[in-house]
């Protein structure tokens, strides 16, 4: 519809004009706009929880499932998880500006890289409202302006959190239309955000496999993506086999619904008899169903057979498949073969061995004797985190504030000109 | 044709093979196999002009330029520029391996970001068959494997070329396939590389707009590109006017032909007069020919009026398009409009406008009292340049072997789960 591409072209110029404020806003300024949205968000929590239960309530005639309707509610609990992002990322030190490897050159100029912002963002998501407050605050912190396109799910929700967010930052000093919210759902609005060349600088999607895939067939601007979290566990030869059983268990069992869970098992040989004997009956009282390759099954008889797909599969529930290889190079073709390079961990004693395993994994995060479950922006200490890209080029892994910047290269001379 | 695309895929599987083998090469292999292969370009020098004397017979018999022929010849200079280029490289530091920010988390664990090669990398380029010396070498530096897909003109001289390269590459220990050409030049194997998801991690090309235009409409897979070099130069109210003199000449004249030569001056309205009562004279004397706004040609009566298109041309030639401007900000604003992001100057003696120009202006270089013509690698010390990028992700301006390099989080454990 024509009508539905202009509308979100306006919005992508208006952005444009606003990034470009953005840009020169100095720290201060954004900080105090971050916490003014998080008290903005605290005073008038009453309207957006009365927002937030019609979106509620639309899901519920729906028939939307409970974990759906579980994401869309912003109880209390998550109001306070909203404003303690806010505060937090304005807490983070500005990514923008600082100027690195400034080096005086043999022509007479000074060169270095000095941090800026991307420019304009476009953040297409799902059905939490929360990513509302977070996405607008880390690309306001690294000094973009962003255009928001939430689920239609959370429509209600999203429409108040935008208007309370981007007035708290205009009263705070931020440039208007910093923050923009998309607020007709039709799907075509994705499409033409997408393909918002010369306006739009990158787009982020978060969401299912299905809303990535779509975002990226149709984009023409980059897309910094996350597909999905296919993450193995190796237990070396030279494992500490206490260490190998904690790290399995937690790795598959401590949140298995999450990218960052373990998909797959790999056992050396050597000590595939102990670490089955010991962890199989722990993962079965946790509800765990064990899929093993043909050699797993012969140490335990009670364990399915796994079947080929079974080595590409992110279960994202309790169900782990298991397969006994005979060196860490066995390992690691088992991985890059059927990984999705998002993270990786072997667990073992040996020092040459960890080494190996992590200069050889090609994935976004590799551990040694660490749970895959780590894999994440605040534990990783990036505060807030916009996604976590399986991608390889710009940013990989949890993206924080700083990965939604670029940088520009500055050069400083006095009349120098190139003989 | 499924031959062909057999034949490209083909070698996209040996080059991932050889990725993760490059990955884990050393850094003295690398470097002694950089000047192996210089020492064999030197030693095969007979050959490889043998080779390159029919690429330029068959040219002169389809009746190429001889600007055309002047880039396809491959003479002693040529050649030592190669072997010069690859001893640079081996020089430099090896930008794979090192961990930036490691920090132990409060949950035990230690986290960093460590450098590591892309991939496997394609390398789409024209007539230069000596990009085919300086493009292995900079992705062999950087611990990748390459592809690279010359032009047909150079067919005879890149075949010998990359067989050298190769040869002598192995010898010194780097794995097999870590550089492969593909020999056949049907335009069908572009479009088979820049679709080869899964296999290639990331396509460059380097040529003409056409060329880069064609890759990015097949591609799948990212590009990192170079569109065009729309460069400004804006000679402030506060400017020193010996230095303006000097930069606007220099940047317009001292090579015209490539892209980071400025094709369009700003003038403060209040400098205007003195600026082109002393400029012009010296560019019509260089050959210049001058396009002004209403207001230059009502001070210059000579020159040409400049129309809209002439703001947004990229003449690669001595024209040069003249604005009078009432402020920096209008400065600004026209280079946001019109420019291509790539290289842009101000000339100034005043702070505070220098600061503001430099954050203001969103293009890969920004420069104060320097002109656009040092916006180069080797200029910026970056050794040999894989290509100029006018993206804003990843990597801007000019891209060295340390652009070829990505990160993957390592995260080290002592048993550490999540709680």
């Amino acid at each position: 519809m024509a009508d539905l591409k202009k509308y979100v072209l306006e919005k992508c110029e208006r952005a444009q004009i606003a990034a470009r404020r953005m840009a020169v806003a100095d720290t201060a300024t954004k900080n105090s706009a971050l916490l003014a949205m998080a008290d903005a968000i605290g005073s008038q929590a009453d309207r957006i929880k009365t927002e937030n239960a019609k979106d509620l309530e639309v899901g519920r005639d729906k028939g939307l499932s409970d974990a759906l309707i579980d994401r869309l509610r912003l109880d209390d609990k998550g109001i306070l998880g909203m404003q303690d992002a806010l505060s937090e990322i304005a807490e983070q030190p500005d990514p923008v500006g600082a100027i690195e490897g400034m080096v005086t050159r043999p022509t007479g100029i000074d060169v270095g890289k000095m941090r800026v912002p991307v420019g304009v963002v476009g953040i297409i998501y799902e059905s939490r409202p929360n990513v509302t407050a977070d996405a607008a605050a880390l690309c306001l912190k690294s000094g973009n302006a962003c255009i928001l396109r939430g689920g239609s799910e959370a429509i209600h929700s999203n429409v108040v959190l935008a208007e309370v967010l981007s007035q708290a930052g205009t009263d705070a000093g931020l440039p208007e239309n910093a923050v923009q919210l998309i607020d007709i759902t039709d799907r075509e609005t994705v499409t033409h955000l997408a393909q918002a060349e010369g306006l739009v600088d990158l787009i982020i999607p978060r969401g299912g496999e299905g809303l990535i895939r779509a975002v990226v067939d149709a984009a023409t601007i980059p897309v910094i993506k996350h597909f999905s979290g296919n993450c193995h566990v190796y237990i070396d030869a030279d494992a500490d086999l206490k260490k190998a059983d904690d790290i399995a268990f937690n790795a598959k069992v401590q949140r298995p619904g999450v990218c960052n869970a373990a998909e797959t098992l790999l056992i050396h040989n050597a000590v595939a008899q102990e670490v089955i004997g010991s962890l199989f009956p722990k993962m079965r009282e946790a509800g765990v169903e064990l899929r093993g390759c043909a050699r797993t099954c012969a140490i335990d008889a009670q364990c399915a057979q796994a079947i080929e797909e079974d080595w590409d599969t992110e279960y994202l529930d309790l169900i782990l498949a298991v397969k006994i290889v005979d060196t860490m190079d066995d390992a690691v073709d088992h991985i890059t073969k059927h990984g999705s390079k998002h993270t990786d961990a072997i667990v073992t004693q040996d020092y040459t061995t960890s080494r190996r395993f992590v200069a050889s994994v090609d994935s976004s995060s590799v551990m040694v004797n660490a749970s895959t479950r780590f894999s994440d922006g605040g534990v990783y200490g990036l505060g807030a985190e916009i996604g976590i890209s399986t991608d390889k080029l710009h940013a990989r892994g949890p993206m924080g504030a700083a990965d939604l910047t670029t940088y520009k290269w500055v050069v400083f001379g006095d009349g120098a000109i190139r003989e």
